[in-house]
């Protein structure tokens, strides 16, 4: 079986908005086994819907629609659609108590547009939704199935995972499943890596290799087709125990999981608790450790401190120290770390200062130019980095350097 | 005329990228007043390429290709093309000696696959790539045009505004021109807007106005239709005037503008010196502020403090009031703002404490209850929020609406 996207809003065709909902969707078919072949984008245009949809029904087996659902005249899809699968809307009391009571519970009015929105072709299954208005359509046409879903993220995705995937699976007799794993790397170039797992990539043709460099990391996305789950998981771990034994602890995150959550789960681990002083990157390192639930337990205190003044004062940095090496050098990000472990008792203390940009550079010392210091108990440990790109990529890089840091100091004690 | 875009990639159909270019290129085409009517996403598949390409000549002016350009057997865009079109692939010696020179500089041996990237469609004409290997192509077609660009955004962009859009414009007479303008509000609910300035929002034709709400903010987005780009400034002028007079200091910035960005512009232009004492939202709101290029000038300190025992020690917080009203109360968020702005000598000191979730919460107190205070001179005001959402959107609003309660108090005095 296969299956085709399109996606309805002038917003999309007029590029106001981004069309994340195919990723969305492409993700979970591919998870659940179903082939993908073809995604369109129209605008809220009748004869341009009724051609993409007579043009995707001729070729594939579901066709998921989203967008368009809405209450206003400029959603045509339900209009549409009735008249491509020769149809007639009626009125659903179902879905009109759903409509009535959801309005009453917000203490709005409803108005007759919502009424429309009870409108429903007939032979259609109603796809409850329960963040909103519009509900999702199922609608048989000969051996095929169109279906329907509103376009807002929030209200589509538990819709398409609760009951549209679940329906087509046990619809159509699915071949297999598609499982992708991503292992995040920091620390090394894409060429670096290639280097390090090339062969693999090579070799393996089940699961393939895909390498997906960003600024701060490159993630290694491991991608098998099997007849099951169960299968697919195995295939993939298989090579990832391949793939960690040529990079080791340059990975640092599995799928979704981020540096500062492994970071927070060392620190637990071990008992440790940490203090930041941050100049160039003004925060961002404290708020993304305080992003991960219960850091407050390993998480004791933060310091921003861009003047020299405030370096002085809270943290017990050297006038002399500034003087001879100024405010962006090794040895006052040692004295910044140095000063926030000892200033609050804290196990252990980073400290961060560098020029960010765009202005602050000087003949000796470029935009980029960082410091991070990480102090413990018996140990001071400190890198001079380079970093280039924007601002707030700065800013990013220097961080996600500082947690590495930190995650690196921690896996080897 | 009208244009059609084809991205290619088997990563966008399997949901492993998110297909961003899409957007970029719409409103690109939007600004220039181009027609685009449809957009078709397809996998590495000569047969399907084959296919969508020539549907899109059928029914376009002008066909936008991105993807499919890279040196592997994957991409397979350039010989889909000599097969739709009738064309050779011929070697073309500028390409090639392009592509040696990138190689050289950059001390990597050139592969014969790319090579392949210099072999061009016989009556095509290149658009220079500086970010890459792969050139861009504008290939006649009768009176019709094939465009195809890479597909990775930062080679694709330059290529598409420096060279594409320009070429289109002068090739096909183009009628005029869609600009938008976005007028961003905090503070007011969608349905508040929408009741503030409902009888422009269904009067106004030209320019159109929608909203779009996100968890942070109501965007009002103009639309205007005019013969060329000072028309189209007018008349979103015009009706921006209009909304401003309902919708007043609301309205906290214009397109790419940030709350942070004014925040800064509104204390630059004061004189005024900002410090922060920051609990739940562990560090955000300093981080936004150093986001801004010249935050030195005005962001004098910032304290991240979790436990009771910094928001004391470094703040000056009592005691008593921590044992009277809990950590998470209007008064330990006014002696926060006041202890910052004591300590650090800053004009203004911003307290916010609160509970971000998803533990923490009390009988009395719940997930998303967050005080924030403003500490000046002879003023201190504070706020009760009660934010819904999850941690990360929980900083997220405290955050917003800490700027927010800067950016009121610093346009009223």
């Amino acid at each position: 079986m296969n299956a085709e996207i399109i996606t309805i809003g002038t917003e999309l065709i007029l590029g106001q908005i981004t069309d994340t909902n195919f990723a969305y969707i492409a993700e979970r078919l591919a998870e659940a086994g179903i082939n993908l072949y073809y995604k369109t984008s129209v605008g809220d245009n009748e004869k341009r819907i009724l051609e993409t949809l007579k043009l995707a029904l001729s070729r594939s087996d579901a066709v998921i629609i989203t967008g368009g659902l809405g209450p206003t005249v400029d959603d045509v899809t339900r209009t549409v659609l009735v008249k491509a699968l020769n149809l007639k809307l009626v009125l659903n009391e179902h879905v009109l108590k759903y409509l009535q009571n959801y309005f009453e519970q917000r203490k709005i009015k409803m108005s007759q547009n919502n009424v429309s929105q009870a409108l429903v072709p007939n032979g259609a299954t109603i796809v409850e939704n329960k963040n909103g208005t519009a509900p999702g359509l199922i609608i048989p046409y000969g051996k095929k199935y169109v279906i329907v879903l509103p376009g807002v993220p929030r209200e589509m995705k538990p819709m398409l995972t609760e009951t549209v995937i679940p329906f087509l699976k046990t619809t159509f007799v699915v071949e297999g499943v598609i499982k992708s794993r991503v292992l995040k790397t920091f620390g090394l170039g894409e060429s670096r890596v290639d280097e390090l797992i090339g062969d693999l990539f090579r070799l393996s043709e089940n699961p393939t290799i895909a390498l997906l460099a960003s600024s701060t990391e490159v993630k290694v996305r491991l991608t098998a087709r099997a007849k099951n789950e169960s299968e697919a998981e195995t295939l993939l771990s298989g090579l990832e125990i391949k793939i960690r034994e040529r990079l080791d602890m340059n990975i640092f995150a599995v799928d979704d999981e981020t540096m500062e959550k492994n970071v927070g789960m060392l620190l637990t681990m071990q008992g440790l608790t940490l203090a930041t002083a941050e100049s160039c990157t003004g925060g961002l390192v404290a708020s993304k450790i305080t992003d991960v639930p219960g850091s407050s337990k390993y998480f004791i205190h933060g310091v921003v401190c861009y003047s020299n003044e405030s370096k002085i004062n809270s943290l017990g940095v050297k006038q002399l120290t500034l003087d001879m090496h100024g405010a962006v050098s090794k040895q006052v990000a040692e004295e910044m770390a140095e000063g926030i472990m000892r200033r609050t008792g804290a196990h252990l203390g980073l400290g961060i200062t560098g020029i960010a940009g765009p202005g602050g550079a000087t003949e000796t010392k470029p935009v980029g130019l960082v410091y991070i210091a990480l102090a413990a108990d018996s140990e001071l440990i400190s890198r001079e980095y380079l970093f280039s790109g924007s601002r707030l990529q700065i800013k990013e890089r220097a961080s996600q350097s500082a947690l590495d840091l930190i995650r690196r100091f921690l896996l080897k004690i």
